[in-house]
Order: structure tokens, then sequence, then C-alpha cells
């Protein structure tokens, strides 16, 4: 597929600055890029590529100064690129529609219209899957459990019994979902579970990272709103609600029926204890341990994270603190001998 | 089921406070509750809900000032609880004892009685499974591993050969118990693999949460004592030594020949170096970075990782570092300004 | 098999001290080893267990004083205890070379010779499998991925399509290589998925840990060079660059677009972000958190990590900090004392 760089930018949404009748016939990366590509420019770090780069176009932020490449200019150039792959790339979820005779779904279970069962994928009874719904190889679907339409789970992805799950959702490779929540009553010196009689509802939209746990609630629900994204290796404790639209980085973790906010994001290796809420908007920044509640759009850093700007001056004054330490004994010492003098 | 509340209590132990004739028929928690149920308060944090849930009758701690509802005062409100729901909530172990017919078992392998083997598990020769054990689909269990009686092993699990589990071991979906322990010997430039012909023993009782990784010893036995309950996403390294009775929450990572004395709590992403001791009822606060060995009866916490008060004391001192660089400065004028004066 | 410890010398590279023709039919560890076992001590903590061992033989370091044992001294005794495990263990690689009859294998996938496919692997239409490969149980091999020779990929692990794997390489079960990296676009309150269109390199003799999770790149490739080993539950992001013969240990994180130099190490639970170079030969300690670039052959600690040994100074000084705080104190009321007595 070919499309003139002005015609491509308004289907991307940007201007057009240089030739636009300049013929695009993919998209790459700045380094990747060959002659007939388009690429982007989001990180001004990678600026030192644009000069080297092959592509024949360049996305970039609206006022970026550049020369030399026919440009489309973004308000949001990681937007315009998304627009660009969808154009160009097919989507992933071109799998065909059908039910693999290795697969083992119980007679129970509903299948809806152009759904994809990948080979030893296990479909318990009273499970439900909707229409275009992709399963892949290895993944396991538990009893009763509902799926929505056009989601895609990816291989030796598990899925325990009675979870609900929205639209569109992506679950990628080996990510455990409604495992019980870890949950104990002390019985002199033994530990006793508690039966984890709850569930797990994520709603449309959502990501789910490789590998990532989600424990099914106590009781009632562990919940994952509305196109929140969570990416690899991050644990989801039981009756954890986590709100829309929300990111969660990889390796976060997040203590039993904690809250989070619409919109907040934890950047990676974060954890929150649990019994705590994390407002609107938030940002926990990578590795800070969340000790108490987060006011909304609030940044906090550190351990015990603190607000932002506070935990930067902390930070940046431990620089200071061995030569803080001998001026102080200094200061001890010049002030005895005053002491010393005035004394006489 | 319905049963009276004086019953009830006797069931869970405790007193009745209140209408002991008032019938309950379920249980769940104090927001999901409806008429009929009972439920539990022991996180005070959920007072406020004690008002406006549904439930007919909760579990409270001996002692607890609650008024209108009938209650059962119990010394242990969360092992009560555990009663109430075991009394009304059957088993998650009540799979059907069959083995799928799409299950791939070795005719060297043996079954006891009374087992479920779900479809696309995979067990090896010269395995073994106890009496009452379910192994659920997509699980493996590699050559000559032993797994005891009335065990529950989630789907996509994966147990490598030679491996010892105890009975009444619950493992969640994707955890890994078996693989080589990390181990390389420098030969020049290349790390060559030191191979790993050790094994693991997982005592009775044990509970392993959802992608858990467990790695065989280099030589000898990687050690996970009765009664220990792990929770997700935690690293075992090769010839860790796990005594009894010991939670491991989620994301904790124990280096390698590390030894955690029983009644050990580690929380959430929490990591020990190896070779060390972390001593019998030690407590090791979340995040904290164990580099040293750990007294029994002791709680830790911080980087590195420090007996509490103390570290309490420093991460509270932390506040004042940007204001006491200042103090300092200005200290150190009015000093100079003294010496000037005194030297006239 | 029997060998006298003067020929084992010679296979593990070494020199005799004491009894060279004793026999030695095994190898073992220091506590576990028998009478006939050959053992070694590389850890002096373990120097406690010399005198108890009933090893027959021990390695050691050239120069360690020890007596009444027959010994082999080393110059490195951990690779001469890889020689002796290699020489006395059968590889774990002894796979019987058949595709199992509950093999999934697309007939458009390549097999070569010798290789072995396990019961419920499946393999999709144009992968590849090189000579000598061992696919265990429940693994997925997506589309065009091609595997080198004489790797072994353990069960229930996640390739997704289009990966690309060297010869030699060892895949611990449940590790997920190939899933979308983790990129989004703002477009209002909306996260927009930005498709991850590169794929994933992994060179010769990589080892990959139990769980790990390695992401495709958005465009271009995620790579992990020749020899690098990645410990159980690290998370690699979209476009991280891993050269050659790097040490990740467990559950360490890297960020987007990252580039490890070769040599490097990164200890347990280390993190760094996204968009920085970590030098060739830099050590990163355990926990530490990375903000920045780190220059080659130096070791960073602490958050943020900070040149080791400025970092253990701070982190030293910390154990000050309650103390520094009560001498500033006492010093402003001294000072404030004698600027009185100055006035009058």
């Amino acid at each position: 597929m070919k499309i003139a760089l002005k015609e491509l930018a308004r289907v991307v949404g940007g201007e057009v600055s240089g030739d636009g009748s300049a013929m695009i016939s993919g998209v790459a990366g700045i380094k990747e890029a060959r002659p007939g590509d388009i690429t982007f420019l989001a990180n001004p770090r990678y600026q030192k590529f644009m000069e080297a780069t092959q592509a024949s176009a360049v996305i970039v932020s609206t006022g970026t100064p550049v020369k030399g490449k026919p440009l489309i200019l973004s308000e949001n150039p990681y937007l315009s690129f998304v627009k660009a792959v969808e154009f160009f790339v097919p989507s992933k979820n071109h799998y065909p529609r059908v039910v693999h005779p290795a697969a083992i779904v119980s007679d129970k279970a509903t299948l809806g219209s152009d759904t994809a069962v990948g080979a030893c994928a296990v479909i318990e009874e009273g499970a439900s899957i909707g229409d275009g719904t992709v399963v892949l190889p290895g993944v396991f679907i538990g009893r009763d459990t509902r799926i929505g339409r056009d989601c895609l789970v990816y291989p030796n992805v598990t899925i325990r019994e009675e979870v609900k799950i929205g639209d569109r959702v992506i679950i990628h490779g080996g990510a455990v979902i409604g495992s019980d929540g870890f949950g104990f009553a002390k019985d002199g010196e033994i530990h006793r579970k508690i039966p984890q009689i709850g569930s797990v509802v994520i709603e449309d939209d959502v990501e789910i990272g490789a590998n990532v746990t989600i424990d099914r609630a106590t009781t009632g629900t562990t919940f994952v709103g509305r196109g929140t994204k969570i990416d690899n290796l991050v644990q989801i404790a039981h009756n954890v609600v986590i709100h829309e639209n929300c990111i969660l980085v990889a390796q976060v973790g997040i203590g039993g029926t904690t809250e989070i906010g619409k919109g907040a994001t934890l950047a990676g290796q974060a954890g929150a204890v649990g019994h705590i809420k994390i407002g609107d908007g938030a940002v926990v920044a990578a590795q800070a341990g969340v000790t108490k509640s987060v006011p909304a759009n609030t940044m906090v850093s550190g351990y015990p994270a603190r607000e932002h700007n506070q935990a930067k001056k902390i930070y940046a004054s431990f620089q200071k603190l061995p030569d803080l330490l001998k001026r102080v004994a200094e200061l001890g010492e010049r002030l005895a001998k005053i002491e010393e003098k005035l004394k006489e």
C-alpha cells in the first residue's frame, strides 16, 4: 500500500511540512526505517538519529525545528504514530477463527461467533467466550468465567472460575487471574487459610501484561476499571480496586483492599501497602514504597513515599550527609574553644 | 442451610451478644452481605461499614463496642470467619476425581486413589501423585517427582523432576518449582553453568502463590518447611532453607543458601541477600533490603535493613534533612561572627 | 564410574595435595557428600563444614590452608567443580529425542534432526526448531519464530511470533518471550495502544530464568547478547539492548530502550529506568534504583543509585542522623547562650 504524505497526514492527524507528494509505503522506528517508510520522533533524545535515518518522512511534535525531511507536524506524535501503524500494519488479532481440534471445550461452555480457541486450551463448564474473542493455546478458563467480545488471550494464561472480563481485553502470556487472595488466620503457631470466596472483575479495554497475578477477593470482588493498562509481573492482591485509565508499570505490587483512583500511574517496582487509597491522577515514582494514602493529583517518591518535591530535596541532601557530619563535629570543636575562652 | 446464631457461635468459637435466635444462611464481606448473611469486622478501619451493612449478624473481637446488630464475640474473629466460611461454602477442592482423557500420564507414573488429572496435564515416568490430590489442566509434573495426598495444583504449574512435595500443599497457577539454581563459574569472560544437581523439598500444608519460582539446589535441597505460606511472584533461590510457618508476601526475593527461621515474616517486595540467616519469628518490613543476618524475634526495615525502631527514627529524620542543612550553614555563619568578634 | 584423585585433578584443572590415589566416584555439596564423593569449598563461610564433611576429597582455592583431607587446589574452584559435575553427572539435556504424539506441530513448521517436542507443546506455522533442541510439554512457539540448535525449552514457556533465538539457549519454565511492549499514546483520558511491531533476538548461550518476561520491540528488536544469564522473574522491556555475558539476578527490571554494556551485572531486585546506558562491566547492587546512565566499570548502589563508595558513606551516615539532629539543636542552644553573653 502506498499513500502520499499529505493524505497520510489527514489519516494520522497532522500538518505536512515539506514535500506532501512524497509516497509512503510503510512505518518503522527511526533507526530501522528504510526509504519509503515514515518514522516518528517523540523522544528528544533521539534527535541525533534524525540526520542518519533513511525514512522518507518523520512525524514530529508541532514546533519541532527539523529540516531536510518531509514532516508531519502533530500535537500528539505518539498518537499519530499509532494511527500510522494501524494504517500500514495488520492487527495482531488476525488469528484464524477456528476451534482447534485439540482444544478442550466443555459442552457446557458457550462460544460466541468468530471465536478462536487454540490447541490445548481448556474451557470449563459454564464458561462463556464472547464474539470475536481469540483464546490461544494452553490457556485455562475456569468454570462459569465470562469473557467479553474481541478479547485476545495469549498462550498459557490461567483464568480461574467465576471471573468476569469485559470486551477488547488483552491478556499476555502466563498471566494468572483469580488465584486465591493471600489471607490466613493465626491459630496458635499455624496459619489457617481464609477461604477466598470472592471474584475478579476486569472491565473493557484493559490490558494485562505477561506473568501478571491478580488475586480473587476474600469476599466481594477485586476490580480493574475500564482502560487500565498493567505491565508485566505486576501483583494485584485480593479486594484491590483499580479505577479507570490507570497505568501500572512492570513489577508493581498493590497490597490487599487498596484503592487506586482513576488515571493514576504507578511506575516500575513501586509498592503500595494494603488498605490505603491512592488518589485520582496521582503518580507514584519508580521503586517508591507507599505506606499511607496519597491525595489526588499528587506525585510521591522514595521510601517511605513522600510528596515528590519534598522527597527530591531529601534525596538530594543525602549527597551532603557525610560532609555535614564532619562539619557539625568541627562546629562543635570551634564552639567548645569559644566556651573555653569565655570562661577565662 | 440455615442455622441459629447461637448454634453458629458454637461452630465458629465465640459468644453471642444480642438475639441468638437470628437465622443465618450464608457468609459475606461487610460491604457485600445481605439479610441472612453473617459477616465479620476484623479491621477497625471498616467500623464505618458496620452501620450500613445488611448482614444479619457480625463476628467481632471480644470487647468491640458495637450495638444494634446480633454479634458473635470472638477472641480471634479472622479464625471464626474461616470456620463460618468452611461451614457455609463448599471447599474449592471439590473437583471431580477423574483423569481427563486428554491428560498425558506416563504408564510408569503412579496415581493414588481419588486423584484428578486435568486435560493437557503431563505426568512423567516415575512421578507419583498421592490419594485425593487434584492436578488441574496444563500442569507439568516431571520424572520421579513425588506429590503427597490431598494437594491442589492449579493450572499451568511446572514442577520439574525429582521434587518432593508433602500433603495438603496448594500450588497456584503458573508457579515453577525445581528450575535450575542460578549458578555460574567465571571462565575468562564466559559464565559457565554450574550444573544444578540438587532438588526441592516442600513439606506438608505449604501454600505457594501464582507465578512463584523455587529453584532446585546446586547440590542437596532447597527446602520449604511445614505450614509456610508463600504469596504470588516470590523468588526462592537454590539451597534456601525456609523453616515452618513462615509468611512470605508477594514479590519477596530470597538469595541463595539463606535460611529463614520458623515463624518469620517477610513483607511485600522485601529482599534478602544470599548466605545469611533470618532468625525465628523475625519480621522483615515491606521493601526492606536485608544484607546481613537478623536475630530471632527482631523486626527490621529500610535499606540496608536495620532494627525497625532505629530505622523508623532514621527515616523520620529524613524529613528534617533539608532544614538541617540550612540550619548548620546558619550556625557556621553565627559562629564565624563570634570568632571574628572575639579576635577584636 | 571411579577415578583416582590425581587423574580427576587433570580433568578439572588443579593440583593434588595429599593422597592422589584416593578413588572418587561422585560429586556432592559439602554437607551432603558421602565417602567416595569429591566436594568443593568456594565460599569461606563454609570452612566450618570442612571438618565434618564425609567427602573423600575437596576442591579448594589454591592457597587455602586446609588439612586432613586429600585436596585439589584450583585457581577457580567453582569452574573445577563444574567440570567435576560434568564428569560424574549426565547432562539434564538427555531427553528422548521424539515428537510426542500429543504435540501439536504445524505441518508448515520445520523440526531439525534429533529434536524432542513434548506433549501439548504447540509449534505454529513457519516456526523452525534447530537440530538437537528439546521443547518440553506445554511450550508455545509462535508463527515464524526460529530457535537454534541444542536449546532446552522447559515446560509452559511462551515464545510469540517472529522471535529469533540462537544456539544452546536454555529457557526455564513459564518464561514469556515476545509479549507486546508496554506502550500507549494518550488520547484525552484514554491510553491508546501503540502496536508493537518489532521483535526479540536472543543470541547463543543465553540462559533465561523461570517466569522471566522479555517484551518485543515497538519497532526494531529487543536484544539479549551472547552468553548473558538471566535469573527468575526478571522484566526486560521493549527495545532494551543487553550486550554479551551480562548477569541479571532475580526480579531485576529494565526500562524500555535502556542499554546494558557487556559483562555488566545487575543484582537482585535492582531496577533501571528507560532510555539510559549502563556501561560495560558496570555493577548495580541489589535493590538499587538506577535513574541515569552508569559509566563503564563502575559500581552503583542505593536509591537513586550513586557510585558505590559514595553511597556506602551516605548509607553509613544514616545511622548517625537522629543523633546529629539532637547535636545540632544543642549546638544552637550553646551558640545562643554565647551570643547572649556577648551582648551583655
